[in-house]
């Protein structure tokens, strides 16, 4: 089975690595979010696709991001010569950077690099940015518009947010395999990932939003509210700030139209019919990714609604 | 006195050092070569610049590059991942790379994130990258054109030479108070640097030489070929591979008509009449920098070579 994922970054990438482990790697495509990516003192960082091939190689950090055991002696110095510091990068996780951008400085394109990181570090996943163009997410707040690690890591999303821009979206192209990805596929599934940050500009994308509603693949998400709070990051409290209900249903209501079925976490299992009575069909499963065995106990609950469907 | 340094890497460095700590440094400006300078994975590296800047805060590596006791977590990892790793960068020499190239970045020139670079270090020194603009140096060997680094590093200098180029020098412009501090000193010293790759690409922006021979200030060199030997470096191979006498002699006569006076190391007294035959004056003294109490000792013979003259 063909599966495809809308994939932001931690929650995503956990659920990649648990179907990693349940079903063949090579047949599984995660479309990469890359409104995240900042320039790091000259290095091109990509957060999203970072996360997604660290968790799949199972070299992730604690905490979701970053690699595990890292060390942060660049960091440190950098920190002692006065310089911009408050984005922590560790010592090895820079060495992903340092190999991105040297290969982006040579003209080759972020999927291209990307492809070649996945490939060092033996993933069989198929890794793809949803573009190779800049593509920034800008957090729009009281305090004036922020690109989103500067809302996000700076200033811990301690900002109310009144919205989200996508500045260059009109300019961007998908990566080429995206729009195939998205319509060849057996089943189309959006991780458990923020709406707002992480799934909305992948659709911002001239050509994604008519691939998703144009694929004949069932269409799956997962909610990444559960028990009516972020299992991580802000998506709670953007949700509130916009006025959405704080809800794996609220999360319902901005896919209705997008998605054949909606997966709530068993907490949530109450909410199924009011689901169903936006049009589409949901269902229940543990989904809570805690350890690798809850990845691929989550992972397994998915290909049987994926299959039951 | 004001005195102005042309400068290479190591022997400029340690030179400057001793004359830091026995004059005020803030009457010293070194002009510093940037022909070594290379783009790694994304960073700009100023080898020189920094063996400057490290020497003057006394924190050099052993060998004269980088920072002593540096670790290298990124370049293991960058090698792991089957990154380009002939350049060897430690963690806390990154933090300069990162630091600096953040600054090119956003539209700072080269000599001002240098300034920042030596005012976060405590340096009082002047240190002048002499160009803003790019001027790489060229190695020209039987194998082709190299790259100055590609030369010198990933060869380890084991290519034939046959000349040297600075092909974009006629586009460089001698950076905002370069030509100054070499016409407005008291003595301009030529430091134990490599004349090819070194000096040369000093020259070789439009407005040094031209500066270097309109000074009123006396000008002085002090060799780098000690006993006919190199100190540090390829220069007695390139003297031997373009022809040239390895000798003291040999560097005089190819500065003959640029400095006033040339300044040997005590086993090189025999050859001053020869070099004062050239039409300049000769001293010899000991030229041998070794530890700290070697650069001020050469450093205080140096000076009262100048006082003298």
């Amino acid at each position: 089975m063909r599966l495809t994922v809308l994939a932001g970054g931690i929650g995503a990438a956990r659920l990649l690595a648990g179907l990693a482990t349940v079903t063949d790697p090579a047949q599984i495509t995660a479309i990469c979010n890359v409104g995240d990516d900042l320039e790091w003192h000259g290095l091109h960082v990509s957060p999203d696709i970072d996360s997604v091939i660290y968790t799949l190689a199972g070299l992730e950090g604690e905490f979701g991001w970053g690699l595990r055991g890292d060390t942060h002696a660049t960091l440190e110095a950098l920190r002692d010569l006065g310089g911009d510091a408050w984005f922590g990068i560790g010592d090895q996780d820079l060495a992903t950077h340092l190999f991105r951008t040297a290969r982006l400085r040579v003209g080759m394109t972020l999927a291209e690099a990307t492809a070649d990181l996945a490939r060092a570090r033996g993933i069989e996943v198929t890794v793809l940015p949803v573009s190779n163009d800049p593509h920034p997410t800008i957090v729009q707040t009281a305090d004036g518009d922020l690109p989103f690690q500067t809302y996000f890591v700076q200033r811990r999303a301690a900002d109310a947010v009144t919205g989200f821009t996508f500045p260059n979206a009109s300019n961007t192209r998908p990566t080429p395999g995206v729009i195939e990805a998205i319509e060849d596929c057996d089943a189309l599934v959006f991780a458990p990932s923020n709406p707002f940050v992480s799934i909305d500009p992948l659709f911002a994308v001239p050509g994604v939003r008519d691939a998703v509603l144009r694929t004949q693949a069932r269409r799956f998400a997962v909610s990444p509210i559960v028990g009516g709070a972020a299992i991580k990051g802000p998506a709670a409290d953007m949700m509130r700030a916009l006025g959405h209900d704080v809800s794996a249903l609220g999360i319902a209501r901005l896919y209705a139209g997008l998605i054949d079925c909606f997966v709530v976490d068993n907490v949530d299992a109450d909410c199924v019919p009011a689901v169903q009575a936006l049009g589409m069909d949901a269902a229940a499963c543990d989904t809570m990714m805690t350890g690798d065995d809850g990845r691929a106990r989550v992972a397994t609950a998915l290909l049987e609604i994926i299959e039951r469907e």
